[in-house]
């Protein structure tokens, strides 16, 4: 592994697993000794294109279907429609969706078909980062390096992710998911912080979700909740609830709750396939450093651990269900849409309980 | 019921289910004759969004749980990209997948992040139709009229589907699927007839596969294959093997073997939740009718009966698994992309077995 | 015309063209007298698709060509990008433009073509609405019908404007440009009035531009100015301007001066072939109707005069240009793009001084 | 200019200006001799970014104004429709252009504007080179370099042309057309040669017009073609009357008549700002070379002569008035769409004769 920049620089460090050991003035510094402490880089061999998703076997999807109990399936989607978060960043818009035919046309009988049928057609444009999605492998680099310790240049060119497109993962993203509901945990009465927005089961923007806090949701949620190796974990901070209901107000790229930087070991430790969360950014926003900084725990679990993440899902209806029946894992759906090429899926993830 | 179009004209008559009993020159007198006597119109209630998905209850869905076995998953997904099958038939086009941030560029330096961190983004612009999809029930219209009896000019609008929008289903479609090899059971062995193309496994263009042809399958394929209420049907004919051999050749609106429009009683009173197909139109083409006619089964099954179709799906390793395991049903998992107002979706189907 | 819907209700009274005798409460009837009175219907046949654009003849283009005395060009358009001023209003996004090749991948040696050359690519979505642009004739309708009496809805159906498309126009709107720099006019001073926002050379929100205060300013301009049969009408309100200095703030959609619904007659009795603002909706927003009312001077102008209207126009370098040389006419070059079947039309409009 | 990588490489030699003197087999060294003897980098400055447009100053836009005559306009512009010619090569799809609002929807109703007013409006998806258009600087690299010596990776990026956009030329191209009509002059008579399609007016496929042949159909034309700085030059080949009449049969990418490699000299000698032809691909294909190439004139004209090329236009109309008035020239308005970095812009320009 000499090839890679943390080594090439000799500063081997044990990385900070608090953030009250952070030097807020060193993202870069933190960046490389986490990076280099958990990275997977050959861990499946090195033509390996999911990462952490085979930590997923067959023998977990199995057991992962014996959770279904009831029968009841959830949608973990927002809806893709112009009511949107996205603001235009990095020309990110919201999903245009367009007619080619509608009922209107049918009904006024200018569509020329026999026989009294009549169809209606659609199309849409969207930036596959729009809502609901899945960060493919090739979303994030390090230090000019994509997962597994290949070149970002001859990975993703123009003509899209020529090795770790996101259609590699279309069969793999099914198994056990586990919903972590850290606003319900942490939020469960409601507050009079005026840093806190006050309502019942949402953490206030900036709060940095810290491993500590991750054990301690898991010990109270009880035995449903254990996480580990293959697991999809579903973090809940209570942003999306909050925009429900006060319009989103900066939720595409704005301040949120979210996991702190220095969870990188816990979510190498654990072994899980994926995690998502109900925020924009999946890590906390604005990060913990004084200095400019931009997603550096994306930096380190994208390309380092190859960790798939998802983000703007809609988890509230699946916490009130955990909540109500005391059993917080399921059967978890989310294949991507196999784009060729892709850095990312929108999808539709359905939680089966 | 007196509204309907048929009864109005008082034909009633009894729908044939023969095609040796269709009189191939009034495609019209079909369609009326079919729709009336197999329409499931209110019978979910006058604001039913999901018409033949009804039949998915909780408990349907707990049992095809019960169905995993080795907890093996497969896509049955076609890929999207502009290698697919569009020709620009209604401006239906291949999927279009642009990049708004490569690695290249990340490797560059061109991107101005901090620390380190490059990034990848993209966007596609693709017709809801363009590869592996469900039609939504506002997709097809029966003399102007929309599922559950709705004036068709009503329901579709520039503005999309207002009422039965493919999001209202994001929960719905997840179940027991059920394999008919109907491509491996009518060809098990090389033929030497012109008018087939020779290939085991796959029937010729054209090919009308009947009600009595679907029992002899499910007889041939066994106990697993049963297919009754609530079940998502797989209809394999070998059409997309072929043009993976052959290249596209017509694949898109061209002549493929499909389900003859005599099958729509066998798909009302099989009371299954939705079918899909391995070619581009479900439904034999050219159709059964000498006179011009245009995918008439769909104008009897989309809006009279409620079913959703599923179309240009991957069923071929699918089929060689269950032929080998003798197993044609597991759990299948086929959200639609919630996109609002849409009368179709893109998707990722998949069978865990 | 016993078939227009004003002449049917038998309500013929003289449409007011000024503001103080406007009933405010009663869009409607305005609407409605305005457009009997100056409908253009039939005026170029049955079969037109041009409406006014037919005022400029070949004698007219040529005496255009002989305005140029300097030779220098101006384009009077707004950028097309993503920091454009559409919010999502209809749909209505800025242009999202895409790479499908690019130098960093050609400097990177991906593209794979011969003896050192490299190609960059490049794709656009956009709302044909989205910057500078025209407004076709099947753009705006009234009470059902579009230009020329033809019912709205065999006009403009899903699959464009089958009648009146934009391509129709491709070689027509070429002529003479006059400026009429009401903002400068108007405002030629600093101004206290908290109403205004004070700004030399931009007219207020919700100022609405009068018949009497458009001849005032053709007078105070000279005769460079004078306004007839055939002429492309630019009138500026500084709109633009302000968005300049001060973000878009509501520039699409929002309040705006504009040209006032009395000037209906003026825009009719002028015989001029096209007129474009430098706002996102020619006529005065909030409009002078105390009710609901939308867009109504368009109603009566795009449908029934047949009125090729321009908005989003950059007038502000052209003002200063026409200023210091008191010249305000010249030769104009407008076409529209010809794409089939659309209502409106991004352009690049170049003044010829 | 001792940076260049010809000058690098010591070999500067003479080009050849004649097809019969070229080795078919050395296509680089032709390139890197032409690119070193006919480049223009520095003639207007470190931060150029219009190339051979600045041969068109006032003086000449002036002068050119003069040469209308009878005032008619001619759009040289192809349709922008999905009958378009291209077929997904580099993804360069037709136009795709959806309705966000129509006037079925209008007449039905639906769309809740007040006193009867009602919309229609429309967006478009296209590659700036699906149909007539203008190839920007940053189009074309040679071996890594853009316009004026700039690294191509530098200049355009995912985020566009951050130095040559298109919009840099928004005022530019207006001045003096010249109308080359090569297909009228090397066919003016029905030919039996079988290489020949035979048609009147039409080259044949791969048919290279060489600089004699320029200068001859300049001399047989008769003064009003004479070509000189600053002109905006096109070339008609014949071969858009041909895919009219036959349809498109590889008109995009496919074989045509256009320039040959050879006549890099002259286009650099008459220092004419733009030239633009009624082909996919300006020069001929295939190519002179029998060694894999790819648009080697492209390669020399744009990135070193800084050439702005046009491409799919409509010159027959255009011809057939020319050939008639025994006049060539006229005044020409080929503005771009302003899309901020775009490498290439969709237009419709207009010859006022």
């Amino acid at each position: 592994m000499s090839t890679t920049p943390a080594a090439a620089s000799g500063t081997r460090r044990t990385p900070t697993e608090r953030p009250d050991e952070l030097d807020r003035t060193d993202p870069a510094r933190h960046v490389a000794e986490s990076a280099e402490a958990f990275r997977n880089w050959g861990r499946w061999g090195e033509d390996d294109r999911l990462g952490t998703l085979n930590f997923i076997g067959d023998a977990e999807r199995a057991r992962a279907a014996t959770l279904v109990r009831r029968g009841a399936s959830f949608s973990l989607s927002q809806p893709f429609d112009m009511n949107g978060p996205q603001q235009g960043w990095r020309r990110r818009t919201n999903p245009v969706h367009t007619m080619l035919d509608t009922g209107t046309d049918a009904a006024a009988g200018t569509q020329g078909f026999p026989h009294g049928i009549g169809g209606a057609d659609d199309v849409v444009a969207m930036p596959l980062q729009c809502s609901t999605q899945w960060d493919g492998l090739g979303h994030i680099f390090d230090r000019g390096m994509a997962w597994n310790g290949r070149p970002a240049g001859s990975v993703v060119t123009s003509d899209g992710d020529l090795v770790t497109g996101i259609e590699h993962a279309a069969s793999a993203i099914v198994g056990r998911g586990v919903l972590l509901d850290l606003g319900r945990f942490l939020r469960p009465e409601p507050t009079d912080d005026d840093a806190d927005n006050g309502a019942v089961g949402e953490l206030p923007d900036g709060y940095a979700i810290t491993t500590a806090e991750l054990e301690a949701c898991i010990s109270a949620q009880g035995a449903t909740s254990a996480v580990g190796r293959g697991d999809l974990v579903l973090v809940r901070t209570g942003r999306y609830a909050r925009a429900l209901r006060e319009g989103w107000n900066g939720y595409a790229g704005g301040p949120s709750a979210g996991l702190s930087f220095t969870t990188a070991g816990w979510l190498h430790r654990t072994e899980i396939a994926a995690i998502a969360t109900d925020t924009w950014g999946f890590e906390v926003r604005p990060n913990e450093f004084d200095v400019p900084a931009f997603q550096p725990l994306h930096q380190v679990v994208i390309p380092n651990l190859g960790l798939t993440i998802g983000e703007m899902w809609d988890l509230d209806e699946l916490g009130d269900v955990c909540a109500q029946t005391r059993r917080y894992h399921f059967f978890l759906s989310a294949p991507p849409l196999p784009i060729t090429g892709a850095v990312g899926s929108p999808i539709n993830p359905v939680a089966i309980l």
